[in-house]
């Protein structure tokens, strides 16, 4: 049986990404798909109270089953940080390019002459059921900053980012292959694993 | 097949009664079944982020599925207050009962001469599966503010609360009456749904 389920971005290219990701069964929506194109607040100190706030700002409006992601970068010489305030830690204006650029510089001044360079990226998925239920899933992968930047595949912290066990930064590294072990595919498969269990259960 | 979950709660009352509420594949352990006898956190400023907070403590601790709820009476009038810190309002110490009878005179103050006696009890459950994924269920019941306590059964703001469609207040009900219309048994319904799915997958 076809689901059909409101993805709460304004981000197309992240539509078609976590198509990829979803049973074949699932239909996604966009917030363009169903008319919205107002802001949704992102005003929690958390990924999980961001991405919670996001899915219940749509599921209130339209009563429809609806997820939103948020992501974080952990340093763990920063306490957390840039964490919840990733994609505006420098706080720059400008393209997508311009502010992961602004963001990276800033990351690195930070952890200037700071041996330990260990960190995580963390995905958090909120999804509302048709029921009202709230569902958090979580995908993180640990690795470390590198000195520079390096790749050019990917795109916000990638070019610094080198997964554990890897001596390759995400972007370096094929599309497919970080796919299959990313924070954002990790939490995914989590959600992708409640989706089948609701699916064969109306079935 | 048998599947066997802590529930983050010291009281032995609400063991029992929470029991009563799920499948029979259940098996329910109260933290002093698993050797817990310390206090857990309950900082967060909403009944999510509370019973979210509970759960997570005993998850990381113990690694096993777990849930924990956590109930507040939200009155329109005061801007949802009591809400998160019912349990608490008027910052009582004594017997259980002693700490109901300070936090009912408080609300029948605060709302002396009020008109508008609309509230809503609610209930929020938070779910740690076994993967660690959370999950969150959500049961309300509106109802109104009595002007003076009446009935004996129950406890806590029950001799207060009229739900909607009735001319008892919970403490003049009948338990068993009480515990089918109640937002503790439509969130452990919710919360049910959710166990029978996985367990069906499991079959």
């Amino acid at each position: 049986m076809t689901q059909s389920f409101i993805f709460a971005t304004a981000n197309p290219h992240k539509l078609e990404e976590v198509k990829a990701m979803l049973p074949a069964h699932i239909r996604l929506r966009s917030l363009s798909d169903i008319g919205f194109s107002g802001d949704i607040p992102e005003t929690e100190p958390t990924l999980e109270g961001n991405a919670l706030q996001k899915a219940r700002y749509i599921f209130d409006r339209f009563g429809k089953p609806c997820f939103s992601d948020d992501t974080g970068l952990e340093v763990e010489a920063l306490n957390g940080a840039p964490g919840v305030y990733s994609a505006r830690y420098a706080g720059a204006t400008g393209s997508q390019e311009e502010k992961a650029q602004a963001n990276m510089s800033k990351l690195l001044a930070e952890l200037s002459g700071i041996g330990n360079r260990k960190a995580r990226f963390r995905t958090v998925i909120a999804y509302m059921d048709a029921s009202g239920n709230a569902h958090l899933f979580e995908g993180t992968v640990n690795g470390a900053i590198s000195e520079e930047p390096c790749g050019t595949t990917g795109f916000g912290y990638d070019p610094l980012f080198v997964p554990e066990g890897y001596d390759l930064c995400f972007a370096q590294m094929p599309l497919d292959e970080k796919n299959r072990i990313s924070h954002r595919a990790r939490a995914f498969g989590k959600f992708a694993d409640q989706l089948r269990m609701e699916n064969e259960k109306h079935c």
